[in-house]
């Protein structure tokens, strides 16, 4: 029989308080989606009245299985909570669940709030008094918690035991500065059990100043709290809150949590849990963090020869999970440090098989050697290197040749008198004896001129002949410039993340002093392997 | 009296197995002399004899005061020691200090390696008798040791107890997979200690797979054990190792560590730490983290208002530490006062006072806002900032317009029919009512085309009239690229630092979704602020 562990996502609140995040309401939608379906127990939506996003959200919030929780404040001393218009505006919001930031630090009382100690835990009891009596689950987060434990342990707690007394069904205990450590997160929240408050009743809320959020949060939950609030990638104030997207497959997937708990994340939707992570990235326009846990790009990377020669025997040798589990995948990297081992079962993962004894696996390997030293990196550009193996053991046939191409970048007064720029490119194929002019402009949808690459990319595209219903549904998603020695030796590498309509996604790289030259470099690969992919004659 | 506890870097060996990192011989002793300033005490430099790099890392290495250490591994079965050119190579790099790694899990032992177990612990006990009989500081890096202590106890403890016998100094419990919890890191170091393995001889190494190895090396130090391994910035394989620069202060600033223990870093040191971490970042060409523990640029930024409003009646009402320990600085919404005279200060320090009253500053807030917001960067970009400055305060002149400019590359065959590339640029530039047309060709000396911007810059230089004297010094030293955003809806931001005769440098920025637009913007934004600091009339 295991016990029911409840998370709480605060990446709607506590994650738009990170620095230069602003969502807007469609967004907080799709995000409280998102959440649903990876199955938290409560999303918290926001803070009405705070701000017009935050308003507007509870106004058009989707259904949810999920508990909607709105955030607000204890009230203000010197007012009933039936008067205090702020606590009215969060009420107004009509979530089934309501949570109450309110303070348990006596300095912060006094410093911050200016009131005395009574009057703070009697604002906390009537205001949870009154939540209570609108019918609403309520949830006590109190802030300042571990800091004010360590300062004056019988104050804190007994604002803890005002708001449980007054029927609040979570009592939050939270590190807002960050600066609590695992080890005494654990101590405190025993203690607080200890003295009570049952650990059925108790959440936390930790955030990572010092890195340690989600040890944090496990600490708390081994004491005995059931409860873990967090954020999707572990957005939020400052360094961030506890990472749900580290600690879910924590606790689905390891000892001693997978067999004690259960939560309302199922297996299925854990497997989406990448996918879940990107998406928010996607909306914030971040660059996925490759190094993440579980589902960072390179999570699951092997680049020591040593782990990649034990990977091919048995993979576990150095995985702790499955990748699949949480939507994730094995990549054997190449660079300096790999062995023959190593390129053989990146081959094979490419589902190109070469004997052990082949002579010409050397030569690969001496092949990215002398390119990584001119400004090539294959890490990152699986796709390419598969090309240059395939090409060093002639697999690699040439489906068209690039007689020239031309790419022109004006900048200029348009009729109405503005400075407008146009990029214009002129690509010229040759497939067989047949001869492909190309030109195009890279003017977007919005009328931006989006620069060279595109159109080179956009001229390229047009026509490439029996080629063409090969390429059709491929598009260039991501661009990455990288000046290799910098200076005026500079030397650019640029490499193309592109993908197809089934999602399936392909990184190529390119190298040249002119950075137009290296992109198009780039790009001619990225077409010849989709082209091999496939299968084109 | 305070414990030592000894920090171990292998930024440059494990730091170096991350996908798509690959240090040249410079930036590795451009590594370890930070290293050294920090002040670690071990520096783990490479693996003799593995890779180019790293072999010629060790006869380049800088003096450290930190004990340079050569990695390698313990010598295989069916040769002695003495006779296993593997092992040779790792001491022939004449380190002080050396690393050696060995199995200690049974299942490793015989599927990754294929011999008996107690061949296995014969090589270990053989190994390091080898390498202290060779008058070196041995220590041994026991692979998969929590996993391998969980599937088999007592094999994996004989396994350190072989090379604690043979005379190794430290005993390093590594979790190779990244996948043990703290919790258990804690429990089995504790038992080691319990089983004769004194804890003042025990080092761990934590990777980051579950995104707890910061809080597993503390557990693995509150248990007793002495020596933490890890690398600036979590560098490492797959999710990466510890991250010293979060550890670093939390062993220095917090308790129980600042009053247990003391380490090789001072106070002074720490205060550089922050600038060793973008160090990093900028020879990897990584964007930093703005969340990063302690060290990111959101680390101390105060967006919630109710947190900023208590900030300004006392900063540690909201801050863990003071960020100046460190490196950091607060960062307050720019709206508020504090803003303003932290901007004043900027201003005055270019030359430019403003009166405290001014309401053009808040323009000038929120004019950085807007534009930080469409991609621009600031920090890196003083003349730029400057003269954003300047503009709002009507202190920057028009010397001239760019009334037009068109840029061509082009690929093609030549006359002795090899692919060449060549750039071209056209700018039509206005002074008063005088009109020059300048063209250039970005050919270098070498024959090398130096691409569209190179291109674009010569034709600019070469007639600007009577500003032309004021230019004629002045060169392109670096050109940065940044993506921001990313996708297809990617912006280009680049930066372009710029000398004069005299050496002073200075740094503009552009940001255009179309490259060469971007570019060409930092260019005009390089010669505007020589101008005026030269005095152009």
């Amino acid at each position: 029989m295991k016990e029911r562990l409840y998370l709480y996502d605060t990446t709607l609140r506590d994650g738009q308080q990170t620095q230069g995040v602003q969502f807007s309401t469609v967004e907080k939608v799709q995000i409280a989606r998102a959440l649903d379906a990876l199955g938290v127990d409560y999303i918290e939506g926001g803070w009405p009245g705070a701000n017009p996003t935050d308003s507007e959200f509870f106004t058009e919030r989707p259904d949810t299985r999920a508990v909607m929780t709105a955030f607000g404040m204890t009230k203000r001393v010197g007012r009933s909570a039936a008067n205090d218009d702020v606590l009215a505006a969060v009420l107004d919001a009509g979530t089934p669940s309501v949570c109450l930031v309110g303070k348990t630090h006596e300095f912060h009382v006094t410093t911050a709030l200016g009131v005395t100690l009574e009057e703070n835990r009697a604002a906390i009891a009537e205001s949870f008094a009154h939540v209570v009596a609108k019918g609403r689950e309520a949830l006590f987060d109190a802030e300042h918690f571990f800091d004010g434990y360590l300062a004056n342990p019988a104050y804190a707690m007994s604002c803890l035991r005002a708001a449980f007394d007054a029927g609040a069904r979570w009592i939050v205990l939270c590190d807002t500065n960050g600066g609590t450590l695992p080890a005494e997160v654990g101590r405190i929240t025993a203690e607080v059990i200890a003295a009570g408050i049952p650990g059925a009743r108790l959440g936390i809320h930790c955030h990572d100043d010092t890195g340690n959020a989600v040890a944090c949060s496990l600490a708390a939950v081994d004491a005995g709290a059931r409860q873990i609030q967090g954020t999707l990638n572990g957005l939020g104030e400052r360094c961030g809150n506890a990472n749900l997207i580290s600690l879910i497959p924590t606790l689905l997937l390891k000892a001693p949590y997978a067999s004690r708990f259960e939560t309302g994340v199922s297996h299925a939707a854990l497997a989406g849990i990448l996918r879940t992570s990107r998406m928010l990235d996607d909306i914030l326009n971040r660059v996925p963090q490759r190094g993440a846990a579980y589902v960072g790009a390179s999570a699951f990377a092997h680049k020591a020869g040593l782990h990649a020669s034990a990977i091919l025997k048995d993979p576990s040798t150095y995985e702790h999970i499955v990748p699949d589990l949480v939507g994730n995948a094995r990549i054997i990297p190449m660079s300096n440090q790999a062995g023959q081992s190593n390129l053989r079962a990146r081959l094979a993962a490419a589902g190109i098989v070469v004997d052990a004894k082949d002579p010409r696996l050397a030569g690969i390997l001496d092949d990215i050697k002398l390119r990584e030293d001119q400004g090539y990196a294959y890490d990152g550009a699986q796709a390419s290197f598969e090309l240059l193996a395939r090409r060093a053991l002639t697999l690699c046939p040439t489906f068209f040749e690039v007689k020239r191409y031309r790419v022109t970048v004006e900048r200029r007064k348009n009729k109405r008198d503005q400075m407008i720029t146009l990029s214009e490119a002129v690509v010229v194929v040759k497939i067989g004896d047949q001869k492909m002019l190309s030109v195009s402009e890279s003017m977007d949808a919005t009328g931006t001129d989006r620069g060279p690459v595109n159109a080179l990319w956009k001229a390229l595209a047009k026509d490439l002949g029996p080629y063409q219903s090969y390429i059709n549904d491929m598009r260039l998603v991501d661009f990455k410039v990288r000046i290799t020695q910098g200076g005026t030796e500079a030397v650019t590498r640029v490499i193309i993340d592109s993908e197809d309509a089934q999602g399936k996604r392909w990184s190529t790289v390119g190298v040249s002093a002119n950075i137009v030259d290296a992109s198009f470099e780039a790009l001619l690969e990225a077409v010849t392997w989709k082209l091999i992919r496939d299968g084109a004659p």
